[in-house]
């Protein structure tokens, strides 16, 4: 693991570090939030999944979790959403391929070879982070913006067990049913839709819920409300009684405004489940 | 003045404007973040100048100041660091030009003919957000970064009555003295150091002061110390008796990180001397 820039942040520290990844076969970026208590020993983590085109970088800088994380003293971590490099395959489109993995593990051609970001996210990661950084591996929560909400709650409700709680900001909520999921599940994951399933957040929510808290935020003024379609989620969660809050924010839309605007409420929420454990 | 963008933003808006600049001869482009209580009547307005190679957008998207200035109920002013546009002139040093307009009134070929900043800053932008926004005029504060520490500090002690409050972040403080400055000084208003005087924080502490509190803070780790000689203006703060709070922070640099950090503490320092007005 190399250090790429360390910065004092909020009484803490926010580091950028690279590693080669074996399951993306490739040298992949993230950025570790540290709150001060982090020198005292190990604290609970939030797990960050970004959007569309999204690197470690642009929540790092602009979605403003760390100076509520500090006052929680929780670390973030900010991975990046797709394997990265010269030889790693990739599309014309903003929407496939690099920057949009979609938290998936590819099957396909020619995205097997590196697009693994549901084990680099699931498994090499947390390893890596629990091994390097004074990370409670035992208290973990996460949460994600878009494409990001979508890999936050499939993963936790994939892992049952892993995360105290999950939110997200605008997630896409149904891909298997949205211009936003369709596309991309057939060219990582083929043709058959039944191995969807597990990868389309309302699907899991009417088939197992998440143990745990659960809290969306979806601006009204979204410009991608079509592809987000969050009545599907707010559905599927009411119709399973999901231990939850779904809440619509009148005049927001998709961007780092609205992620910010509403960053304070979500670090609350994860550092009470966090906690409390 | 046309409106590039406006999103939802901490219960406000944070707008993107752009106008025909008179001072400088071009299309300038600024920021204007207005909280909810803009919508009932004229709220107070913390002016933030950026620093070198920055344009409107980096505060805007990293600084934080947006939720602090929703908590006490007033507008932020982000504008642009230098004039834009093909036929401006520049230099290849990130330093000087374009992004490097360092609050002054050129004199010299080829600057002059766009580089007039300090009437921007002072004159017509003022005027302009006087008479499209709701914000109360007579209630202004300023702040700013680096060379926008410069900026703020210059404009405030120039312009007695102008300003409430004053404060930076790792300003520089005595250019006529720095390499972060007497290039620029030289280049933009000749080798007459007399008419450089009024442009150098610590000079014109040394001879004016400021007629309200003034809030520095500074990192102790910032890359860039010997260029911002914060002992300058500290010394002449403590030999005037200024109102003020000089804060050397242990372990902070010269980013943004360093910004937001205290981004709390100078936006509420400002709100009391507003609301007190």
């Amino acid at each position: 693991m190399k250090t790429i820039s360390e910065n004092a942040c909020f009484g803490g520290t926010q580091g950028v570090y690279s590693h080669t990844s074996k399951v993306c076969n490739c040298e992949m970026t993230f950025a570790v939030f540290l709150p001060e208590e982090a020198r005292d020993g190990p604290v609970p983590v939030l797990w960050y999944l970004s959007g569309l085109t999204c690197t470690h970088e642009n929540a790092m800088t602009k979605a403003g979790a760390q100076g509520w994380a500090a006052e929680h003293g929780i670390a973030v971590v900010f991975p990046d959403t797709s394997p990265r490099g010269e030889d790693v395959a990739d599309d014309e489109a903003y929407d496939l391929g690099k920057g949009a993995g979609f938290y998936v593990n590819a099957t396909q051609d020619p995205w097997a070879p590196h697009f693994q970001m549901w084990s680099y996210i699931a498994d090499e990661l947390p390893a890596l982070i629990g091994a390097n950084f004074e990370i409670d591996m035992e208290r973990q929560a996460i949460t994600g913006h878009s494409m990001g909400g979508h890999g936050a709650l499939t993963l936790a409700m994939n892992l049952p067990g892993r995360f105290a709680s999950v939110s997200a900001f605008a997630p896409i909520t149904n891909p298997a049913a949205s211009d936003w999921g369709r596309k991309q599940l057939s060219a990582y994951l083929g043709d058959d839709e039944t191995v969807w399933a597990r990868h389309d957040a309302t699907m899991m929510m009417e088939k197992t819920d998440f143990d745990g808290p659960v809290l969306i935020d979806q601006g009204a003024s979204d410009q991608f409300l079509d592809l987000l379609t969050p009545e599907a989620l707010s559905h599927a969660m009411a119709t399973k009684r999901q231990n939850g809050i779904f809440r619509m924010q009148p005049g927001y839309d998709h961007s780092y405004f609205f992620v910010s605007t509403f960053m304070e409420d979500h670090v609350a929420f994860h550092a009470d489940a966090l906690w409390a454990k």
